[in-house]
């Protein structure tokens, strides 16, 4: 397969700093509204990046569920190999990426657990059978087989209702630290545009494509 | 914005051991090109996970130029915060996340630079008005305008052809330590099997989803 030849021209929009939101909370929602008007197939889709306990930096997609003032909100469980590896080290990257727009948003930030009654909200939120997942799904752990993992998801549904949230799942919130909208541009002159916060206010800085 | 009510089920494909290759080379290989027949957007995009010199892990989106049993090869700017951070620790994760075909693809890799005469061949290959691009860039430096950026790339293109190769811009291969393939499935109940190197073989293991 010959891959080198394959590049397309990013043409679509433009990101300069006359333009841009001084408050990147709001930039960020302009753009996951425009994600959604564009129809990407999955706009709440993000790659979450933490530093793995054999010191490999890795990521993964979650669904963001939430954003605010006080940071960005996925769920997951808290004995999977990203929750341990972010209650070593909480400093994580979220990263979007919508390729029919030609753009990137990139976070830093500090991830903490959410409140019980935040993850009790949501959990019972979610269909019944996806509950019934998180709880018989030891999350990263090796199975010996799928039939393994249908069978604990068989036997737990046939228990009394309602489901109860297991203290191993929950959500996290990430309190961003720096932000960074990428538009990508003509000839690989692409906008980047970044957010540093500094004495609890936002610096807008460009930086070279 | 109401986003915790957003969810889709998973339903396209199943994976599972009697059908994935033993190599994962291979396995990579079928689902790239599942991906290019199935139109994706950016086929060969995939985040680049490293760990940044202020500590936070960050990923980014490259493209993906070859493939083989050496590694995955990328190229960027040396000097970028990805080319530092990669110097400093060339522990990196490669991630695809292709939600038209409900798949992802992580991979745990080492990076190193690749050889002059392979980044020679790549650059020259580019368009010409990318490689002033790349020559100009101060990737990831603070600048003040894009007017300044772009008068650079004209005062470039004034000058002699052929343009050569900047020592600061080349690639890297990445040479695999581990796999995961993933393909979502119905009720989170998501099939992930992983490849780990161990003495030369690859060991084959399912996780829990």
């Amino acid at each position: 397969m010959k891959l080198q030849s394959i590049r397309k021209e990013y043409k679509l929009s433009v990101l300069d700093e006359s333009s841009i939101s001084k408050n990147p909370l709001k930039q960020f929602e302009e753009w996951l509204n425009e994600s959604f008007k564009a129809k990407v197939p999955e706009p709440t889709a993000m790659s979450v990046a933490s530093i793995g306990l054999n010191g490999f930096p890795e990521s993964r997609i979650v669904l963001l569920k939430d954003f605010n003032r006080d940071g960005f909100t996925f769920f997951t469980n808290y004995n999977s190999n990203k929750g341990k590896s972010i209650a070593k080290n909480p400093s994580v990257g979220l990263h979007f990426f919508w390729p029919e727009l030609e753009r990137q948003i990139r976070i830093s930030g500090i991830a903490e657990k959410t409140p019980d009654e935040i993850s009790d909200k949501y959990f019972i939120s979610r269909p019944e059978l996806s509950q019934i997942a998180a709880i018989v799904s030891n999350q990263s752990s090796k199975i010996k087989s799928r039939e393994k993992l249908t069978k604990l998801f068989d036997e737990e549904k046939s228990k009394l209702k309602p489901f109860k949230r297991p203290d191993y799942w929950g959500g996290y919130v990430v309190k961003p630290i720096r932000y960074e909208f990428w538009q990508g541009r003509e000839n690989r002159l692409h906008d980047r545009i970044i957010y540093e916060k500094e004495n609890g206010n936002w610096n807008i800085s460009r930086l070279a494509p």
